[in-house]
């Protein structure tokens, strides 16, 4: 059986930690786990077509290019899913996408998981990760690499939260999927990471 | 002429009360009213095929067969509506598809509406029923049968009434539906009626 | 190359305004710059067909004759598009929809953007215009000609605000379209244009 989720969250809200040892939990329960992440398979489709040679290139390519290369990576991934669920078997397999659903940018807030990105990937659950304003703040300003001046200001936060789950819901709505709400609290990931290992026991495919 | 109204509402803003003072209403000013419960429809059709004994059952369901019976009874809806499209005459007839726009269940919230169900169900409005927080828990915390936990909390709550409008938003999106909001307040529910009652005498399909 | 945008805005933001002087200005750096307004085009469709007189006369058609119509005016507009797209050059041709996300009626709020139209409007972005609340309230208490009660009590614009957000976010998904929001503080249209300016400079189709 096959159980596909998508796991989204502003950054900061400590989206990787609760994704890492939710996946050590799973395994260790017996399940076949595959996480994947939207972003890099962007990244390595664009440097494979020789479009970027870095990261940041990315937020520089025309828009055209960029929706081409998100539906490609997303029909990329569906070909993965068709060919897990053909497998069949007799365990559980759980595939994750790691991406956003909303990415903010110099030209807009941009969706994550647009009609052509969602309908591809076909979830059964949209996990939202989110965490409180202040909290994310602090990750950002402790966060010397990715230190962003946008991530400081508690209302423009609060607004991209809420920003990030009408996103999410819209995108769900496509397709029919759940929306799942994880408050990761500091320094208890183990608790998000735990409710979303509950979330993939209980769900049923 | 047909007018088709989705209505929707978070347990305990009262709305089967509303739709019955509205439907009374209707019937009494010469409509054809018919009004039909998803979730009763889902259930009925579930049983058919042996699938579940009792309500509580269809939660425990794999959520591809609760997608496919979702489909299953929305595309037996839409054949009702196109007999009657066809039937035509004079009179006008009302068809209220009481349901929800989102559902919370242990593997999140999941959508009443999702586009595989909206686009069949095709209506010109989709009718959100909502009442103050402080009285919906005082109805959750008169019926004992159907007594919550989780709505007893005015935040939660709160958030509920807030992705209920956004899931109903992006449903009515998919297909050019009105969104009516009413606000039903306690010991008011001939108010909310008969706001519901003005909304089809305006609508003009 | 074509750039795409749809400008919409709640009553009152003063989009008309930003609109005439980020035209000017995107004129002045050598653009092609089109903006059409959906609404007068639905107007003219409609008066074509002998169905309406005056613009009042709109709210009173049924919605089946006011969705088809609105399809009509985005398969034109999708036309128009298409030849701009054919002709190619080397020039920058801006074209830009100035409507509505979200309109309030009698019968509720519909939706200026269904998937049926933004399809085929398929935008680079969507602009929301947004102003404080008691800016909002002002303009409308001078607008003598428009004054409309419902836009005096802030606790209902701030709701429809929130609206118009939520419809616009669910429309932009449909296509992968960005979501640009421009908040325009009184006195201060040029600041508000200038973003605009900005968002088509740095926008690559």
């Amino acid at each position: 059986m096959l159980k596909t989720l998508i796991v989204v969250g502003v950054a900061g809200v400590g989206k990787s930690t609760v994704l890492s040892i939710a996946t050590k939990e799973l395994v260790a329960r017996g399940y076949s786990v595959r996480v994947v992440n939207f972003g890099d398979l962007m990244f390595e489709t664009l440097k494979q077509r020789g479009l970027v040679r870095s990261r940041d290139d990315i937020r520089n390519l025309p828009l055209s290019i960029q929706r081409e290369v998100q539906k490609d990576v997303a029909e990329k991934i569906s070909n993965e899913l068709s060919r897990i669920r053909a497998l069949g078997g007799e365990g559980v397999y759980v595939f994750i996408i790691d991406t956003h659903a909303v990415v903010k940018t110099s030209t807009g807030y941009w969706s994550g998981l647009p009609s052509f990105v969602v309908t591809r990937l076909s979830p059964d659950s949209i996990v939202i990760i989110e965490a409180d304003v202040d909290e994310i703040i602090g990750r950002h300003a402790r966060d010397v690499e990715r230190r962003r001046s946008d991530y400081s200001d508690p209302g423009l936060l609060r607004e991209l939260l809420m920003l990030n789950r009408v996103f999410a819901i819209s995108s769900a709505n496509l397709v029919g999927a759940s929306v799942y709400i994880i408050h990761n609290k500091e320094g208890k990931a183990e608790e998000a990471a735990s409710e979303l290992v509950n979330l993939v026991v209980n769900l049923k495919g």
